[in-house]
């Protein structure tokens, strides 16, 4: 099925903060026991509500965690890139994940049984507390995106967006590309499609041109003082601070 | 300073689901060595930003967990009352508190230095997988709460909140006294003081009645229809479901 190159897979693998403070041999181990899943865009991985069984890494690319309401729409819970975990609810005896989860571009995950998981948890406590470390990022993570969704206009959240993707880029001219489709990034800021379409154009005057997935920002700082304003976070505690450096 | 009775503090904490298993003479030790606090109404625990020295669990009153922007507003990270715990960044070395606490009412709040927990969770993988049970539960409230907050209505929202009052009442003309200021509650469900004054106006139809902080509800069940429509939760995993037995 795979023409994956292994030693893409390790590398990937040990860039994981759940499991980069172990060996080569323990993650080698972990991934003989584990299983690589390759998503196509789109594709389902579990369905809310399924007997939890699996802890998922992902290695690359994006993964959509939704729940749907019973009149049919749609809430995203989490979107999740390298190094993110989900599926937590594996440590529980008999739990359900408490949502979906779909690849939100075409990803590479690594699936960890829970038994491996909730061994280790049991007899190793270093990794209990990395393993609550991740966790309890996704709820930081979770809270600033709840804060931002409450105190934020639709445009500084759509700026706040568009700063994560400059990580690593230089602070001017900087070129990014949409990591997943518009109307999804528009249901996971709290916005409708057209919303968003129309806060591209706003953005336009403080240096933001898009172009389908392309997107050109004359100067992250400019942004950033439009948008980190209105967050509670300081700057060294955020993805921005790179910012900060030239 | 406090006439609080013993047996009682020991009773509310035996009711605390991270601690339930724990025999009493594990309790008692942890007593022992935590401190009681009572705040009054309004009064701060902690700031956004200090450095995370204890674990919190409420035993009973209501606490806020809040966040404030560079330009002033707040955002509610979260509201905890009885069982809840909240400081878990107190597991992490030189970690700060992501958010500010306040009591949201009188309150009596028990506080476990941070040694006890981190020692606790190096040497006792049953308590370290009760601990990421209870920060997974908070995790998994605030993805419902983001859900309602991003696919439910006003008049929807306030009445998952009064449903959620309801619990441990009969089905038909329960009364309930809000746990703490409009203004509060308003901010948590997203919306102005003046919104949520216009809904529970809209709410009147479905036979909701409120007086000052006096609300009266003809029939949960009516509101329950209302309201879970638009929830991704089956009504068992939710707290209505009491609302099946009659």
């Amino acid at each position: 099925m795979s023409d994956l190159d292994p030693n893409t897979v390790r590398e990937l693998f040990a860039a994981v903060p759940l499991f980069a403070a172990d060996g080569d041999a323990v993650r080698g181990e972990i991934l003989e026991q584990s299983q690589i899943i390759e998503p196509d865009k789109n594709e389902i991985l579990f369905i809310q509500g399924a007997q939890a069984s699996s802890l998922y890494i992902v290695l690359s690319g994006w993964v959509k965690l939704f729940r749907e309401t019973g009149d049919g729409k749609e809430a995203i819970a989490g979107l999740c890139t390298h190094g993110d975990l989900f599926g937590e609810a594996v440590l529980y005896n008999d739990a359900v994940y408490p949502f979906g989860a779909q690849a939100a571009s075409e990803a590479i995950i690594l699936r960890i049984p829970a038994e491996i998981i909730r061994t280790r948890v049991r007899e190793d406590g270093e990794f209990s507390t990395r393993l609550m470390r991740e966790v309890g990022q996704r709820l930081k993570a979770l809270e600033l995106h709840m804060e931002h969704l409450t105190v934020m206009t639709a445009p500084q959240r759509v700026g706040c967006f568009l700063l994560k993707l400059c990580r690593g880029k230089n602070r001017r001219n900087i070129n990014i590309l949409l990591p997943y489709d518009k109307s999804l990034i528009a249901t996971y800021l709290g916005m409708e499609l057209a919303t968003f379409s129309r806060t591209l154009v706003q953005l336009r005057d403080i240096g933001v041109e898009v172009d389908g997935p392309q997107v050109v920002i004359e100067d992250a700082g400019k942004l950033q003082n439009y948008v980190c304003q209105s967050c509670s976070l300081d700057i060294v505690s955020c993805h921005t601070d790179y910012l900060k450096s030239e």
